[in-house]
């Protein structure tokens, strides 16, 4: 499927800066998979929500879980419109001027129609997912899952009908005449890592640390943790 | 005004895990003021947006920009509703069953309706503050934004009119039978810190990093520069 890219229309046609546009899977897909956190906006009544959850993509389809109660499944499962964002802000620009300060970021913004997962099927396995997608293997080590906590998690999912990637990653740019001024000017990095795991305080004397966590290792960028696991867990 | 709140209702009230849910002024205040990104969605022709964004707080107000040409910029200026979200996500949480398995963090979601800022004053002052927020007394060293570039910058307002913030701040909670299994836990700290400044490699000689930039050193938690320059900012 390499080269595919999602259609472009006046729904998802990058307009401002559209030099930073994408609009091929390979680009959109490797964003959504450096993400764990995303934002769902949905609209209820007239009123926008933006709502922040885990999500993870397979193949077009981008799934996101809640528990039966909250506000946005009860309004998601009729195939509401839907637009899911992801983004990763990588610096801060400091130019020479105010109107060239910026930013660098890589970002994704989905469209589709929400859908309650009702398949039992599907749902059993996305519930999987939830958690390899993140840490492959890792449902197999756990406790199972009861019919009571199947029952009590709704797991919505959207085909990707329209996407979009943004991308600046250009530093500190300025207008030509600006560059010989006397004023400081830097690209100010923003760092999203990973931190020292904190082990429960309860663990059991049989309990390691399991290699399916390797790859979450202190000071690594979280982007390319996530990556990885989602490679991993998609492999097989 | 320390222990105001913001009013709440069906728009804005925590449904689930309400026990996460804070409506004051401080705590809600305090979660913007540590972030420099949102997520703003609107609608337009039933379609919802989900647009990242730069942006900051002043009093009840929020603001942020565009090019005049932004899709969002032509659809906000008539008093059309937002919500606004910012989130922190503080830690993974690894439990013993993928039930229990969940996310620190900290979110805010305000509502309101958002206008052009037309009046020229009150446009000056917001890209004024929009370098200073994050950068205090910076706009004083740069050189002069000329009329040109103010007509093409526009900046948007919205006065929060609801809010809520939502926060996990628990590690590893499993059931209580759970604890005694063989099963690995963690909670997986995600960090976002201020990276080592990039100098722009066009510097001219006289040029050096001015003390307004001190508060972003390598290795520092982003969430706490940012706080500190908006209070610094907004101290005069």
């Amino acid at each position: 499927m390499a080269g595919d890219s999602y259609p472009v229309d006046e729904i998802n046609r990058v307009k401002r800066r559209h030099d930073r546009g994408a609009y091929d899977e390979a680009t959109v897909h490797a964003l959504l998979d450096a993400a764990a956190l995303c934002h769902v906006s949905y609209i209820i009544d007239g009123q926008p929500f933006c709502t922040p959850t885990l999500f993870w993509r397979e193949g077009r389809q981008l799934y996101w879980h809640g528990s039966a109660a909250s506000r946005m499944l009860r309004n998601l499962s009729d195939g509401e419109p839907v637009c899911l964002t992801v983004t990763h802000l990588d610096a801060l620009i400091l130019a020479r001027s105010a109107f060239n300060h910026s930013a660098d970021y890589r970002s994704v913004m989905a469209f589709g129609h929400a859908r309650l997962v009702e398949d039992p099927e599907e749902k059993r396995r996305a519930l999987v997912m939830m958690v390899d997608r993140l840490y492959p293997g890792r449902t197999a080590e756990l406790r199972p899952t009861t019919d009571q906590e199947i029952k009590a998690t709704s797991v919505i999912s959207m085909e990707i009908e329209r996407a979009s990637a943004k991308i600046r990653a250009k530093g500190v740019i300025d207008d030509d005449e600006d560059y010989a001024l006397p004023i400081y000017a830097e690209r100010l990095p923003v760092r999203t890592i990973v931190g020292a795991p904190e082990p429960c305080s309860r663990l059991s004397p049989g309990a390691r640390r399991p290699d399916h966590l390797g790859g979450y290792r202190a000071d690594r960028p979280f982007d390319e943790a996530l990556a990885e696991a989602h490679a991993a867990a998609y492999r097989d």
